[in-house]
């Protein structure tokens, strides 16, 4: 027969109130050490609180949950992670993760969104397939949603606005500007199999354009998502007759390979291929040149987070709210 | 008044029992199509399905839990959380990741598992923060548990070894046997902070003791967390007039740094400082020269997700297994 929080309050010598308070993930008020005691007795004894009970009784999970695009290695991404287990911390809410890369992820992680797994959540995911409509089932629940994103989001929603689009083709002018002729564009692959370009590819064909560079003159390759893609499709360009004297890559990861692959094949950066990247990850300041590139002037993502946690303390549900992280083109050695 | 699954039923033309399988996660019966438009509709009606609710009729939450010790930047666990998801797919499960850097992140994620978020878990988490008391405390529960660890691990839960400290030990034997004597290593914060050296601090300082190494002639720091932290404690170490004339450092990430760090102090990778990095990371080969590490041969982590899902199917609980990745010494250019 199952152990009980009785039980378990008297193997821990503290009140069932204390037990449950703990196991309630509302242990603001217990002492690290108690905690420590209950959680201890509890795993001695096997009690195994049952969450759904819990739910239904308190019809709160005491938990947020981040929905990201990748499995790591992007630096903006585990910024943003960092920053909403630290404020998660200071709150008592504990954090789930649920990772969409595919189509079939996006709808299970609406699905087990809407299912109620956490109080809220903060939406960070990139290309399509997290459509408006799976998103807006999501929201229609009443859960608090933070979305970062660029297109439509639907009402009730805060959304993250991050004008790429503008910054990337400030780049990628200066490079027009230094008289670059050749200029590659590597690209993220949900990047190439979107409809019409966004973000970084649209600032890229927004500057071209705006100077009148024949779209034949354009050359947009696979190769931001992995440093190694990328270093093999720089290498790969670099043997064509007509290579290219300047290199925009959508990650700084894949920058940072681009200048690899062009010192191993015997060229200079900048002076015969120039090249930027995008994040402003604090590795462009070691690389050699140092990484010329378009991101944020600072990382700090507490302003986003706070969006959320705004919205799970409030009585009535706020307004929606537009926040807008301004993103710069930085100039260093490499362009 | 709610939605109900008979009016979603009405709304996507189909069955009450298809909207409860789509919303039961078990919905590997439902072709896609009319799954999503099952989720339309339900999106449309503003349709919640109590998770709560549902997790007490089902007594299952169609998930798998990965709890991990990073925000992401660390090869091996992205490949890990790769395997996992594409088997989750393919078994029909969700995924939700907890991250666990601290004392507190590791009582929290226990407590979450033990409230029962998902019908088993595969833990990979290094240092000391998730202790063997509350590893027990959770797999006490009846949860299926797969652990990658060294050290004690409780009964009834699989368990994954990696021979780290051998094959570092072979590295860092090799560095003497090339005349090699002053070998820094550059260890992760918890190899650090933990009481006695294990897995690839213990290699290192297992190779020098058995080479007779004065003690004093260890050169231990940290930096391997970090591209950059790396590439500035090298950057350090290579000032000082006692330089060291090889580093082992703990990450394959941080071996890189000290490639740049040599050369850009002017100095020659291998001739003047020998570099061996850990993780074999595909990474390495397009670095110059190509490193050397020391990690498995195969990245694939299907066999270690295997064991999870071989417990969740089995109807009577499996004798607990132990699986054994080989982990090797690899030269390369580096050293």
């Amino acid at each position: 027969m199952r152990p009980t929080a009785k039980q378990v309050a008297e193997a821990a010598g503290v009140s069932v109130a204390t037990v449950s308070y703990v196991f309630g993930g509302r242990d603001g008020r217990v002492a690290p050490e108690t905690r420590q005691r209950v959680l201890e007795a509890a795993g001695r004894l096997g009690y195994a609180p049952d969450q759904a009970a819990r739910s239904l009784r308190r019809g709160r999970t005491q938990r947020v949950c981040l929905v990201q695009g990748s499995f790591g290695g992007v630096p903006t991404e585990e910024r943003l992670a960092r920053d909403l287990h630290e404020m998660a911390d200071a709150q008592g809410y504990s954090v789930v993760t649920l990772t969409v890369y595919s189509r079939a992820r996006a709808v299970a992680a609406a699905d087990v969104l809407r299912g109620g797994i956490a109080d809220g959540a903060l939406i960070n995911v990139s290309g399509e397939h997290l459509t408006p409509d799976l998103l807006a089932s999501v929201v229609s629940t009443g859960l608090p949603v933070v979305a970062i994103r660029e297109g439509e989001v639907p009402p009730g929603c805060d959304v993250v606005r991050v004008p790429e689009a503008d910054a990337c083709a400030e780049a990628v002018e200066h490079l027009i500007a230094q008289g670059r002729r050749r200029i590659a564009f590597l690209a993220h692959r949900h990047e190439l199999y979107t409809g019409r370009p966004s973000g970084r590819l649209l600032g890229y064909t927004r500057a071209l354009d705006r100077h009148g560079v024949d779209p034949a003159r354009r050359l947009i390759v696979s190769g931001a998502d992995d440093r190694v893609a990328a270093y093999q499709a720089v290498t790969e360009l670099l043997r064509s007759p007509d290579r290219p004297d300047a290199v925009f890559a959508a990650s700084d990861r894949a920058a940072i390979s681009t200048i690899w692959a062009v010192r191993d094949a015997g060229l200079r950066v900048p002076e015969d291929v120039a090249v930027i990247g995008v994040g402003n990850i604090d590795e462009g300041l070691i690389a050699n040149p140092p990484l010329s590139t378009v991101g944020p002037l600072r990382h700090d993502c507490t302003d986003v987070v706070r969006l959320l946690f705004d919205r799970l303390r409030a009585e009535e549900p706020p307004p929606a709210r537009e926040l807008v992280r301004t993103w710069s083109f930085l100039r260093r050695g490499s362009a």
